[in-house]
């Protein structure tokens, strides 16, 4: 049976110790045993966001953890600005709108980013209580500021609500320094964990507004959890193994070290990029601001989706992320986070070249290799 | 180090196969081969509840399911009938009432169960759209009838939402017999499989119900579910080594057979209420509404939780459950399902000999195995 290789951008692969982590006996999830594991991943978590605030843990998808952000913190009748710019970034907006508050989109291109002159127009002609940011847009391979968003918080006195799922532990996710109240993040990206829990840290000013908040929600309604949080608990019963799965995921990102794991894959993004260029590829979003764990790649005139996708997957059982929505068949996408190493981009590059040349694309064949070798080279 | 054996109402101690099932590296979450793993468990699930309804998987605890079948069908000010009477009963209020709902309680004595004429009044004098059930109070140890609720909410035209999360595979639930629109379970039960995903049966009623409503929420807006459905996937990222972990569970259920498996739990409780009287204790509720798969026990007078449950995990590594809110002291419970075999309950009953030997307690030592043993022998 030939393995199949996820590049795709979250889940990823798991490392054998997570992957054993997992089949190991239940403990019971009201023991002190179970807290002490509570308890570290939430240390280590504030660790990798960078932040002195409360974090929790959710047994959910990632948005879960955006659902649980906005609804916590928005009664009927609340404006939200929401970058828009992808469908992640997008979803905010359709979260904020389904608790029924008003969302004010900031229009942003996707591929492209925004600047804050036309996000600071739309927060001054709105009567806003937050501002949402998808921090990594994995639909586009775009990298957003976060850094100018939270200036603008700051400076209009906004709860910043920022989601880090394919960021944090990956790139700079600088929650305190960047003042976001509420930083999102999911355990099946970056961090190298199985999917199923989502995290969030949450500010005071962001815990004020919620105590307070009249919020028509219940299992995702965080004023529960942070009553558990003193207890050291979660509020409904979690998901035993996957906690298993996130503690060991997050000591072997301890063992790496957080500031090594973002040159790995700051590394991993460049190689990609040049490698993309060298196969005579074009990125889709800017190279100033593309992703570091994920990289959006035009589909060249020509070729199909299937022409790419469809034939690594079935020549060489390597899985690659397509388009989404008005982009599917357009772009397509590698994403190299989390356990993903240079080798194992070398497999993809490779691969690439082989099933672009079989379907006539012009280029010369080992450019893609050899110029990720130079970035891998000129890294060290 | 001493191994510590769950006799907790869920999480359940896990089969080795179950457990190494979630240990495999991941699939793509967006591939054929892993929608047939979904579809195979919705189908083996819609067995399970006796249904014909479309069954579904949501990432996260049993209340968020509870959550997803309330929000998606509540609008603010629509009237729900709540059975009470414990701990997750009461929760269902609690929900309701989160979404700007009103929920008219049928009062019900923790311990006791309901009478079909006091829930008729109720239903009489609100105008109510639907009515919750907890059909396995655990928090009681009390066995409802959901039958008899069927009836009630068909003569008043009322959506049937049920709790079934720690009777499904371990008890009767027959979903369609009953008429229940909704009906609720989770992974860490009776079904043997890790926590962290619910699932639901959505009958055609409640999906005309949650298509037309004005559902305020998102991460658990049924909605989106169905509209996953026909795609053979889910609206959020899935677990995927939960679903790997309840795939070979379901399995497993299928080849002990459901009517067996049913059998089993039923003479492990009859066995564990024997046992429990022959120790000279006393059931919490009455037998004739015990539940097959936890029993939930008086703390006797003299007698202190620790007593019991603190000395049963100190020197056996056996845990067992306390009462819950107003009983905590004055209960315990003992959980006898999923993989609890009928040589598990013996080591229980023969530790809780001991226990209660040394703290004092009075009964004929050896005559809870015996009773137990007597049990087992006639029930083949």
């Amino acid at each position: 049976m030939k393995k199949v290789k996820l590049f795709i951008p979250g889940p990823v692969e798991l490392s054998q110790e997570v992957l054993l982590a997992m089949a190991q006996p239940l403990i019971g999830h009201r023991t002190s045993e179970f807290e002490e594991m509570l308890v570290q991943c939430w240390n280590d978590l504030r660790e990798i966001f960078q932040t002195k605030n409360d974090t929790i843990l959710i047994t959910g998808s990632g948005t879960a953890a955006m659902d649980a952000a906005v609804a916590s913190t928005i009664s009927e009748g609340d404006e939200f600005v929401c970058m828009g710019g992808g469908k992640f970034g997008e979803r905010f907006k359709e979260i904020a709108q389904s608790y029924g508050g008003v969302a004010r989109e900031v229009k942003v291109e996707w591929g492209k980013t925004f600047d804050a002159a036309q996000v600071e127009k739309v927060v001054k002609e709105s009567d806003a209580k937050a501002i949402t940011l998808t921090h990594n847009e994995t639909s586009t391979g775009v990298l957003h500021s976060a850094e100018a968003i939270g200036k603008i918080a700051k400076e209009y006195d906004l709860l910043f609500i920022m989601d880090a799922i394919t960021s944090l532990g990956g790139d700079y996710v600088k929650t305190d320094e960047w003042g976001v109240d509420l930083c999102v993040a999911g355990s099946q990206k970056c961090l190298g964990a199985p999917p199923g829990l989502a995290m969030l840290s949450v500010s005071e000013k962001a815990w004020e507004v919620i105590l307070n908040n009249k919020t028509k929600n219940y299992y995702l309604n965080l004023a529960s959890y942070k009553k558990s949080l003193d207890k050291k608990t979660t509020p409904f019963t979690p998901s035993v193994t996957l906690v298993y799965g996130l503690h060991t995921a997050l000591k072997e990102l301890k063992n790496e070290g957080l500031e090594n794991r973002i040159k790995r894959h700051r590394t991993l993004a460049k190689a990609a990029r040049e490698a993309i260029k060298a196969v005579n590829l074009e990125l889709f979003p800017d190279e100033s601001i593309a992703s570091n764990t994920v990289t959006a790649i035009k589909i060249p005139q020509g070729l199909t989706d299937e022409d790419i996708r469809g034939r690594l997957k079935k020549d060489f059982g390597i899985l690659l992320a397509g388009g989404q929505e008005h982009l599917k068949g357009k772009i397509f996408r590698i994403g190299h986070m989390g356990n993903v190493g240079y080798l194992d981009l070398v497999e993809v590059i490779s691969a690439l070249e082989v099933v672009l040349k079989k379907a006539g694309h012009e280029f010369e064949l080992g450019g893609g290799v050899t110029a990720a070798e130079e970035v891998y080279i000129y890294s060290k």
